[in-house]
This record gives structure tokens, C-alpha cells and sequence, in this order.
């Protein structure tokens, strides 16, 4: 990306407090989601899901359930695999293995059987209770190295070894790195299945004209899920439009695509709008944090350079595809963490499971790898007897350095962030006093993050007579900020003030495409397109005001919102004025961001070259205390860091940074989806567990690294520091108790177990 | 108007029966109306009535209504006159004399007095009847030539002689005129209030967030709704979005703003969205058609030359302007017909009156002059013994002549329309056998109508990377098919397939300003602003095009949607192609339709000047049967016709027309309100009688006269044949039973009186 100059002076829009477009309406209530939408003359869907991980259908009786009142319809994946209407029923953003409704058998315990479509919500749920599902259950598989074993399971006939993404990447030479170590080091780490838990869950609503089919949707991802239902039904991705409400909360789970294609289905086959909100114990069945299995071999110097690693990655890709194809790519490129590793070779692999499927989750792909490089990079440290501080330092990658997949990096800012972190909780300060029965010690972790590669968003810019300016962007606002984030950027390269700018929400027939609102990439790839489009704007308005004013377009300068003569201030005209004057009522331009690869992902099994526009930096440190009598970790203090570039909204910084500690707090400490007999037994909220205000560090403290430069990136902060939370306080407890846990989460029943089995050996 | 030469090759979108966009949806019924439109957590109002045509508010009890179920508020004016949210309470497109809901008095029966909202329906209709209202009656005035008598009960104390528009046109000496006159004729003409009917009442649902509202309303003027909604609460226009459905019938009666600033209001007031629908009385409160009062002297040669007229037109506003102040001056300019008068004078004038609101109706401002100038031609010819056809031909306007209005008239076709429908009906043939007790006879009309003047469309035109076309206009769909035409039209100026277009539905935060869709000028004017923005698209495209191909722009051509090389059609890429090349995935253009006066209107009491971007040019004939024991007229044919330069879609023309001559003979025969003691005592479809398919005449036919020319304009057809409806049957009736009613309509009862008057004179 080059930077684009501007002819207005910025007008101090970024980097200032603004107020977020809708705070009153977040503070009051007035703030409408997708889960308020009723559209007229509405039915109410309910779904029947398997109880059964792996299961054949043998039969399916609805009429029990038709006879009820209110019941317009119950729907079976036949019904919709008949439907001519539907000729491409399967959906997936990698993979197009999955029917809005089981046909044939089902692949999990929650996949979905059957919709009862009625007049209310209270008719689907007691009809719901009265449909018949005859299975015969089928041998099941839910553990990814199991699955990927001879004789497994076969989930999806298509894939008989249960493949579901497979990448290989290899650096230097492995072997004669391992060949020059003083010392090898190898462990293997786990994270398990979880939950992001949006406090709204999955609503959608769809209704149909002849031809034109509307949905409103709970979705991080509109322009994709367009794409997926004009697929599906056969249309012209303009005959469907896709609505976004600011979203009751993301995390990832309302990335791809999800109920959208079986509310879509039911709306088509019954004839009515329907509308279909999940329970919440429905939403742990519809997407889960991929299960890891990383298996971490380091070669390294007595020094402790780093000089070769072996890495395998294993997830558990779930009953169907989602991005798992794709995501394990992305996994294996930020698999080697931030460090300077000439010799490497990695393999991230998924495979179908007979379970939930894998979806995003707050750093997906990520924290898995994460957790396992960092945890790593401590158990060497450990084992060299040096400080895992320095030990970072002496490896941290570098500008100009090169990464495992042979890029030249650069704009790399690991180092002072692992400074600030650890600063930020007085690594080298004395230990205070220990209550009795504590143990307390310090931790901390850096983490890289590649941004979704390739990806496009695009943005409309438009200024009306009345100066006022509206952003059209499909980037969805999940509660982050991105919209008056944007809108911050948009008055800044336009040179206005920030309340005369609005962006309004996504709604795929006005507003341009986007790829996906994850992956931290909004502020820089929205923000990106968005600068394109100001830019061409302000060339626009100096054209036809140089003309009105009759001057050169050298001769005409551009002062917060005005054009003027560029020697004395003269002949000021608002950018309002300009366009009225020209006979318009408003002038609207375009802008695209597209972020290429440079191929990287080119070939799975030799990934090379540039694999994310950007890399993400992030890092954490903690502070914990552990309770020697029941195991429990509290984390006392924490500090995040990411590097933002440049700041849009410092205090929404703040923010994200804080709401990355508090939601990496959760899967390092209690976060699990558990499981017996292949089914989920906790998808509720009061056996599965987030952080509550109990768990939030009483110092919690965050920092955004910024460059001084005026015209640096705004690259945004997203979860950049999530990641870094688990390590850090798997590292912090090793530190403090001599217990290494390798396993997500660090409950207290592990760390108990963990000092019992250290007293039984060392005390 | 100039014509833009047009690069790509008519593709034959234009011309063509292309079916309705949504042809099917209005087939089975899944098209929808903003009478579907719900949103979460909507309450529902039901309005309190005045049941008193004028009368001070003494007392408003809310009490006991508000204790009824569901209740959540009952508002008056007073509410509303209170709200600090609420700066500018008062609303009008013309003046600003209008409360939501009635404050200190109320000026008609039907006047808006308190509102119920409550979580039902049911609940509002329910607790709308325990509001208790106490009025002082105060003497009321109906009638407009007695509003404007001194003395008379003052409606508005700012306008203390009820004047509500007041216009004057001199051209030539009229005194002269009349003493070069042989012949003097001289008769008063009166059309009574009547309603448009829409099938569709009023219905808005309005919700707020912090600061942006939202309005869905059945309107044929979005614009102009969130202007005045806007203007109401303080607020920039950007924050006022208003939004319509396909309407189910308009025919004037959505016009202007109606029940939006009410229903706004009681969402602000309230704090949750609020819907109203008017039950079928109350749309017959709301808007009527401006009862007038149409004096018409004529000096005339005795070969039937015209040389002199004074006209006085007077009209009844009702208790509120609307659009009084400036109709009146459209009915003046309108009232010359079309004919070579060379000194006339007119004075037009409308009056406050305790009366239903005066509104838009099916032709507005030109059915009361139409009736009036039309029945009077016949008078003459009548006087003279002259073929009133032949009388017409002599006087009608030709190319070049010049209007009363001083404008020099072009593209004039009076003389082609009038031997059109004259052949239509079979003017000359001879007279078949009555039966017996029938009397049967042939009469015709021919009209003129401006078209609002000045008045603006904008619209913007978007190629996507697929090809398709989108086109964004606030142009309203009401069944006359605006969305299908504009989007045959803009496949036309783009050259691409009409099935790659779409219009959407106007929703003013995405669709650009439009005056109204009203005084049959879509076609023309947002054709107009459609024509240009696709100018501007082929152009860009173009350019992209030719540097994509590399060739110069004068090597490209155009063809089909897609860039060719000129000489030999090599090259062929399609615009999507382009755009997507170009590395966009859409590429829009905007286009402006103003139309001026050239200050017609600019002193109102000398109107001179072009006062219409075109002069709508229709004509009507009819056969009619008088059943003389109950003297009820019966249409046997009727035949209509309009000038419309270049024909969209012959289908829907034929449709349009038809539906003209049908809703033509509605104020013709029976249609009007009927008013007892200040009340209208007929508000529903039992006594207040539209034609049904019995009135339809056996035969129905019409024409669209078109030009020869390629480049012809497209002037669409509108209500260009209504007008002439009326008269073209008093005149048949006339030649049938030598009965001249000067009264409309043309009830049995007026004919039957009329038929016994003449018998005791002549029989």
C-alpha cells in the first residue's frame, strides 16, 4: 500500500476521543440488533437437531408435529434437496460439504435434522418437541488423531481419510539445524473446543419476492454470505441482498456463513418470512474453537539461539469443513511465532470430526499455536536456565529479518513490545511477600498474527449538498467501533469534522463488497479503501471548485471542508457549496483495497513468500497468583500490548486491548466445551464459563505502540493480544509452581494435580 | 432539455412489452406494501377526530384511556407543541399551518384532535374511544366563495380573509377582445370534493435512534417527507430516512406530507417505534379533491374564432394549504386549454374552508379547468350551430402559436389527438337505431396539462462487476410500473439487456432527490436524470475500456454491454469485465433532471413565461346512452389518447390509459364527498362510489400518438387522458338530450332534473 497524499490538513479527527456514532443509543437502549428485526407477516423457526455424534436417518415423521396449532410447515433436508428452487444446496466458504438441513446422516451431535416453521415461537418449540427422527448411530470419531487413522470413521464419504486441510512449509534445512543444536527441546501442547460466545446469538430472517431474496443476518460476513445464497439458489448475487444490524457481539462465531441458508431454504419452500434465533445452547452447536494438538521440537544453542524447530499441527476440523481448509494454512504461517529461525518445518493439518465444526474464535488460529510457541519458548528458557525475557530478546525477530516463509520483514516492533509488557507488570521488580498458601511468580508472551490474505473491502464515499458525508462500507459493527472508527478516518482524509460523517450499516445492495469483518483487518483494509475513495472525492471537488472559483487547480487549496484560494484564503466555498453549485445534490466516490498474498498459500505443501499484507503484533504479561490448596490461578495483573501503527480512538483502543486480556483470560483459565459420548454436556452459560467481573485482573492495564511519524499505518489493533494471554499465564504458573501445563485450559483440578505430581517428585 | 448522443446502440429496451419487474410478486401476491412493514417492538395509533368542522379545544381527558390495557400513551397537540425535540412543529409543503394533532382549535371534521398508541391495535381502537374531547363550536364555513366574504368565520388567524393562493394572467386586451366579438358565451362550472381512492390507505411506521429517524410511509413524495420531517425536528436531512414500498395506489392521495409528522412525533414522544394505519374513513378525512368554482366568458367570431376569454377560477382549500398556494397558479396556467386565445385574463383563488384538506386528485388542478374550458367549447359551438369538433380544429393550438402564458408552443399535437379520438369513437359515422327509451349521442374533449415546474430528479446508475445495472432513484412505484419503465430505460441509454437492471425502491438514505413522483412527470424527468447518469457511465467505461484494450477512445465502439474495437468488433470485452479489470467491482455514475420556469410563476398576480417543461397533451371520446325514465348516463365507448412522444412500454401505455378513462368517469358520473352540517357523510366505498367493472365502457380503447423520430422525447403518459373524460361525457349528454349539466358529476338525478327542465321548455 502507498501512501496516498492528501491535499486537506487533517483536522485532528484521528487520534481523539470521538464518541461512537450510536453511543447514546448503546447507553439508552435504543440501538436496534438483527435479533429486534420483524418483517411483516413473519413464521417462527425451530430446529431439531441429533442427539447422536454419527448417526444414519432412517426416518423422519412430521405429521404429529404438522397437526399442531400454528405449524405452517416441518421441513426435512429432503424437502429442500427436492426443491428445484435450491439446485445448489450444499454451502461452505472452502468446502461446499454442508446442507442447511442433515440429508442421509447426520455428522454430530447438533447437527441439524429438521425446521418446524410456525406462527409463533411457542408453536415451533412445542411442535419441535413432536417430530419423529429414527436414526441408526454409526461408529464416531471426535478426535482429530484418531480420525486421521486407518479404519477411522469416514465423515463425509468425499473424503474417505477424513481430510480437511493439509499445508506442509519448510525453511532452510531442518535437519542440519537440529544437527548444529546444543540442546533439543520438544513438548506437545493442546487447546480444546470452545465457544466465542456472542452475547446475542445467530438470528436470521429471511423473506423472499419473486425473484429477490432479503436477509437479515447476525453475520460478520454479508458480501460472503450473498455470495453462499446466491449460490445455492441459483441467482445473481444482486437478486440477494444481506442486511447487518450492529451485532450483539462476534468473536468470530458469525463469521462464514451459518443459518443463514436454512432460513433462506424455509422462507422459499413455505412461502412466508421466516424468521429463526438460536438458543443459546444451539449456539454452541454451531460453532467451536478448533481442538489442537501441537507437538513444538526445538533445536537451539546453549546461548540459546534458536537454530531449528519442528512443528506439527493437528486440529480437529468438526463435521464440516468451514474454513478449515484455509485455516490451517493460516495457522501453519504464524505457527513459527515472531522469532528469527533459520531452519524450520512445519505441518498443520485437520481432519473431519464427529463433532461441532470448527469456525472462528477470537484469534482463530492463533491462540492454538500460540499457546504452544510461547509455552515453548519458556520450557527452553527453562531448560537453558535463562531469563525467558531475554531469551525472547536474543531471538525476536527484526527488521530485514527473514520469516520462515522467506519474506523480509519489516515495520517489526516485537521487541519493545515485549519491553512495554513487561514494564507494564514490573518484571524485574522484587517479589513482594506471598500470602500463605500462595505461590505468585510473573509471565509473559508475544505473538505474530497474519491478516486474512487476500482480501478486498471497498467503500463509497459520498458528500452531500449539506456538506454532510455517509461511508458506504459492508465492514459490520460488532460492538468494536469499526463504524465511527471509519468514520473517524473518512472525516480525517476528507478534511471534515466527525459528527458531519456518517457510515451507515452493511446492506449488500448499497453497500460495496467486503470480504469479512475478523482477523483484525477492518480499520486498515476499510480504513485503506476508504482513504481511496476521499482522495478521489477531494480531486473531484477541487476540479469543479477551481472551475466555479475560476483558478488553477495549482491555485486552490482544501481548509476543513472548504476550497480556497490557496495564496490568501480567499473565495472559501464548503465542499456543500461546490457540489450544489455544479447542479449536483451529492458527489460520491469509490475506493478498493485488495491485499494480495504474493502466492504464498500458492502451493499447500510449500508455503512461500508473502503470506498477510501486514503482520499483527501483540503481547501480554501477568502477574498470578496460584492457591496451593485448590490449584486456582488468579491473574492479579495484566498488561497488553499491541502495535496499532497510529491511533484512531485512543479510549476504543483501550478497549479492544482490555476486552483481549478478559476474553484471553477465559480459555486459559476455564474455557471448554466438554464432551462425553461425542456430545457437548456444558452449552449452557452456568457450566460453560467466560470471565466474569471476578476474573478481571484488578490491574488491568493495556498499551497501543504507535510510530510518531504522521503518515504512518493505521493497521488498528483487533485481537493482537488475546493470543498472548494463555502463554503467558501457563507460563507465570510454571514459574511460580515448577508446573508445566501443557493442556487449555489451566484449570485449578490441573494445576492441583500438577503440584501434587511435583511434591511427589521434587518436595 | 437537449438530447445526449448516446455512444451504445439502442438495444431494443425501449418499445418493448417487457414484463413488470415484479410482475409475479403482483401475481401471487409476495409483492409487499408499506402496509406489511413491521419493525420490532412497533406500537400501534389510532387517531381522535374532531367531529366538529370548526370549534375551540376546551378539554382533553386522557384518563381514562390510559388506563385501559396496553395503553402507553395518549398524546394531543400539546404534547407534541411541548417537545423541545420537537422545534418546528407545524408542517407544509406550501406553508407550514399544519399541527400533527389539532392545538387550541380545530379547523375541520376529520381535524386530527388526539392519538392512542398502545401495544395493539385491537388496545388503540379500544382506548380511542374513552378519550373525552370537549369543543366550543364556532361558526364554520364550507364553502369557498363564502370563506372569501367579508365577515367570514376566519380559519387561520394569520390569514384573516382564508386567502390560500391568489394568481392573475393578462395576455392581449381582453376588453378589446371582447368587443371585436361577435358572440358572447358566457356559463359557471363546478366540480365537487371528491377522493382519489387509493386501495392502500395512509399507513407509516416511524422509529427513532439517538438522532436518526427512520419512516417507512406509503408517499409518493420521499423527498419531500424528509425534508419536511427534518425541518420539524431540527435536524440535517441525512438524519431523516425515508423509505417506501411499492404503493398500492396513489392517484394524488399520498402526496405531500400526511400522516408522517404524527406518526414521528409519537415515536419520539413515546420512546419505541410507532405504526399507523388510517382506516378507510379517515383516508377520506385526509385529502380531497379542491371543490371549484370555474366562471368562463368567451368573446367568439362567428365563424367560431376565438378572440377573448376571462376566466375566474375559485377554489376551496380545506382547513390547511397544502398545496393551495401554488396549484392554484398551476390551474391558472393550465386554464386557457389548448387553444389560440389571443386576449385573455384569469384570476385563480382558493380560500380556507372548514373542509377536508384540498390535496392532489387524479389530475389535479386540471380536472375542475379541463371540465369547465371543455363543456364550454361545446356551448359555443352549441351558440354558433357549429360541429364542435370543426370549432375545435379551427382554435386549437398549432407549432408556434403562442399560449396565453406568452410561451411560444412547440411539439404541440391537439389537432392529431382530437381527430384521433374522434376516429376512435367513430364521430362521424351515422347514428344507429336507439332503443327505445334511450337517447344516445357522442361528445369528446382535448387537454392540456403542465407538468410541475420547476421540479428536480436525480438518480444514479451503478454497473456491477457481474454486469448488472443498478439504478437508484426516489422515483415511486404506485402500479403505474416508474420501476420497470426507468429500468427499460436505462437499459436503453446503456445498451444492455433489460432483465440486468433493477430500480430499487426509494429510501432517501441511498436514493437521490427526487420533488414527487406526481403530475405525470417520471418518465420524463427521472428518464432525464437516468439518460445522464448512463451518459456519464458509457463515458468512464469508455475510458477505462480503451486504455484497458489500448486503443484510443475514437477506436472504441459500444455494443451490447460491452467495449469493441470500432472497425471490426475485435476486442470484446463487457463492461463488468471492464469494471472488474479496472480493479473495481462496481462503477456508478450520477445524473440531475432540473427543470425551470423561466419564471412563470415569479409574481403571482402576472404570470407570463414558459410555466411547464412540456405541455401534456391528451384528448377523450365517447359515445353515451341516457336512460331517460332515471336518467342515468352510460359510457358505450370511450376512447383516449396522449401525446407521448416515444413509447416506453406499449402495454403498460395502454393500461395507463385505460386506467385513466376508468377513473376519468368516476367524478364524471357519481363520484364526490358528500357534506351534511360540515361533516362528510359518505367516507366509505358503500356510499362513496368508484366505477366498478360494470361502469367500465364495452368499449375501451386508446392510443398513444407517438413520433416518427428516434431521438423523440420520451414524455410518458400519465393522466393526460383523464381530464378530458368528464367534459367529453356532459358534452355527449348535451347532444343527446339537450340537457347541459354544468355540475359535477353527472348523476342520474341532476340528468333525470335536467331532462324535465328541457321537457317543460321544448317538449
Amino acid at each position: 500500500m502507498t501512501s496516498i497524499n492528501m491535499t486537506p490538513q487533517p483536522t485532528g479527527a484521528v487520534g481523539v476521543d470521538h464518541p461512537m456514532q450510536d453511543a447514546v443509543d448503546r447507553v439508552v437502549g435504543s440501538i436496534r440488533f438483527t435479533i429486534d428485526h420483524e418483517v411483516g407477516g413473519m413464521a417462527h423457526a425451530r430446529v431439531i437437531r441429533s442427539p447422536f455424534p454419527h448417526a444414519r436417518l432412517t426416518g423422519i415423521d412430521v405429521k404429529g408435529a404438522l397437526a399442531l396449532p400454528g405449524v405452517l410447515a416441518v421441513l426435512t433436508g429432503e424437502d429442500i434437496v427436492g426443491d428445484e428452487r435450491i439446485p445448489n444446496p450444499c454451502f461452505g466458504v472452502a468446502r461446499r460439504d454442508q446442507w442447511p438441513l442433515a440429508v442421509g446422516k447426520v455428522r454430530y451431535a447438533g447437527d441439524p435434522v429438521a425446521l418446524v416453521v410456525a406462527d409463533t415461537e411457542r408453536h415451533a418449540d412445542a411442535a419441535a418437541i413432536a417430530v419423529r427422527v429414527d436414526y441408526d448411530e454409526l461408529p464416531y470419531v471426535v478426535d482429530a488423531a484418531e480420525a486421521a487413522r486407518e479404519g477411522a470413521p469416514v465423515i463425509h464419504e468425499e473424503w474417505p481419510r477424513n481430510e480437511c486441510g493439509s499445508w506442509a512449509l519448510h525453511h532452510g534445512d531442518v535437519e542440519e539445524g537440529f544437527a548444529q543444536a546444543d540442546r533439543i527441546v520438544e513438548s506437545v501442547y493442546t487447546s480444546p473446543s470452545a465457544n466465542p460466545v456472542p452475547l446475542e446469538p445467530h438470528v436470521a430472517v429471511a423473506q423472499w419476492n419473486d425473484q429477490l431474496l432479503q436477509v437479515w443476518s447476525s453475520t460478520q460476513w454479508p458480501s460472503i454470505v450473498r455470495r453462499e445464497l446466491a449460490h445455492m439458489f441459483g441467482l445473481a448475487e444482486h437478486l440477494v441482498e444481506v442486511r447487518t444490524y450492529p451485532l450483539g457481539g462476534g468473536f468470530g462465531a458469525k463469521g462464514q456463513v451459518k443459518i443463514e441458508p436454512l432460513v433462506a431454504s424455509a422462507a422459499r419452500i413455505v412461502g412466508v418470512p421466516v424468521r429463526l434465533e438460536l438458543d443459546r445452547d444451539e449456539v454452541f452447536l454451531t460453532v467451536a474453537k478448533h481442538p489442537a494438538t501441537i507437538r513444538v521440537k526445538s533445536g537451539v544453542k546453549r546461548d540459546g539461539t534458536f537454530v531449528a524447530r519442528d512443528m506439527e499441527l493437528v486440529y480437529a476440523a468438526g463435521a464440516y469443513a468451514v474454513t478449515s481448509p484455509s485455516g490451517t494454512g493460516n495457522a501453519l504461517v504464524r505457527a513459527p511465532g515472531p522469532y528469527r529461525i533459520p531452519n524450520i518445518r512445519i505441518t498443520s493439518q485437520a481432519y473431519y470430526t464427529n463433532t461441532v465444526p470448527g469456525g472462528s474464535f477470537r484469534g482463530a488460529f492463533t491462540n492454538q499455536v500460540a499457546f504452544a510457541y510461547e509455552s515453548h519458548v519458556d520450557e527452553i528458557a527453562s531448560e537453558l536456565g535463562m531469563d525467558p525475557m531475554m531469551l525472547r530478546m536474543k531471538n525476536l525477530l527484526r527488521d530485514g529479518d527473514t520469516y520462515a516463509t522467506g519474506e523480509a520483514m519489516h515495520d517489526v516492533h516485537f521487541e519493545e513490545l515485549v519491553v512495554n509488557v513487561a514494564e507494564g507488570i514490573g518484571w524485574d521488580e522484587a517479589q513482594p511477600p506471598m500470602a500463605p498458601g500462595r505461590l505468585r511468580a510473573k509471565g509473559l508472551a508475544v505473538i505474530l498474527k497474519s491478516t486474512p490474505t487476500p482480501s478486498r473491502s471497498e467503500a463509497r464515499v459520498e458528500i452531500g449538498g449539506d456538506g454532510h458525508v455517509t461511508v458506504y462500507s459492508s465492514a459490520v459493527d460488532m460492538g468494536q467501533g469499526a463504524s465511527s472508527t471509519l468514520a473517524q478516518l473518512a472525516a480525517e482524509f476528507l478534511g471534515v469534522r466527525y459528527a458531519d460523517v456518517r457510515v451507515v450499516d452493511p446492506d449488500t445492495s448499497t453497500t460495496p463488497f467486503d470480504t469479512m469483518t475478523a482477523g483484525s483487518r477492518t480499520t486498515f483494509s476499510s480504513g485503506s479503501a476508504i482513504r481511496q475513495a476521499c482522495a478521489a472525492l477531494i480531486e473531484a471537488i477541487g476540479e469543479l471548485g477551481a472551475d466555479q472559483l475560476g483558478l488553477s487547480p495549482a491555485e486552490l487549496a482544501h481548509d476543513e471542508g472548504h476550497v480556497v484560494a490557496a495564496m490568501d484564503g480567499s473565495h472559501r466555498r464548503s465542499y456543500g457549496e461546490v457540489i450544489v453549485a455544479a447542479g449536483l445534490s451529492s458527489l460520491s466516490r469509490e475506493g478498493v483495497f485488495q491485499s494480495e498474498s504474493g502466492g504464498a498459500f500458492k502451493d499447500p505443501l510449500d508455503v512461500k513468500g508473502m503470506a498477510s499484507i501486514h503482520w499483527h503484533q501483540g503481547a501480554a504479561a501477568v502477574e498470578i497468583e496460584v492457591d496451593i490448596e485448590t490449584g486456582r490461578v488468579i491473574v492479579l495483573r495484566c498488561h497488553g500490548a499491541s502495535w496499532a501503527g497510529r491511533i484512531v480512538n485512543p479510549t476504543r483502543v483501550r478497549q479492544q486491548n482490555e476486552g483481549n486480556i478478559i476474553f484471553g483470560i477465559g480459555p486459559a483459565l476455564f474455557e471448554q466445551l466438554e464432551m462425553e459420548s461425542g456430545q457437548v454436556i456444558n452449552p449452557n452459560m452456568s457450566d460453560y464459563m467466560i470471565p466474569s467481573i471476578l476474573d478481571v485482573p484488578e490491574h488491568m492495564t493495556s498499551t497501543a505502540l504507535v510510530s510518531s511519524e504522521a503518515d504512518a499505518e493505521l493497521h488498528g489493533v483487533g485481537e493482537m493480544t488475546i493470543p498472548a494471554v494463555a502463554p503467558a499465564i501457563a507460563n507465570a504458573v510454571f514459574r511460580a509452581t515448577g508446573v508445566r501445563i501443557r493442556d487449555l485450559p489451566l484449570t485449578a483440578e490441573r494445576v492441583l494435580r500438577g503440584l501434587r505430581s511435583v511434591e511427589g517428585k521434587d518436595r
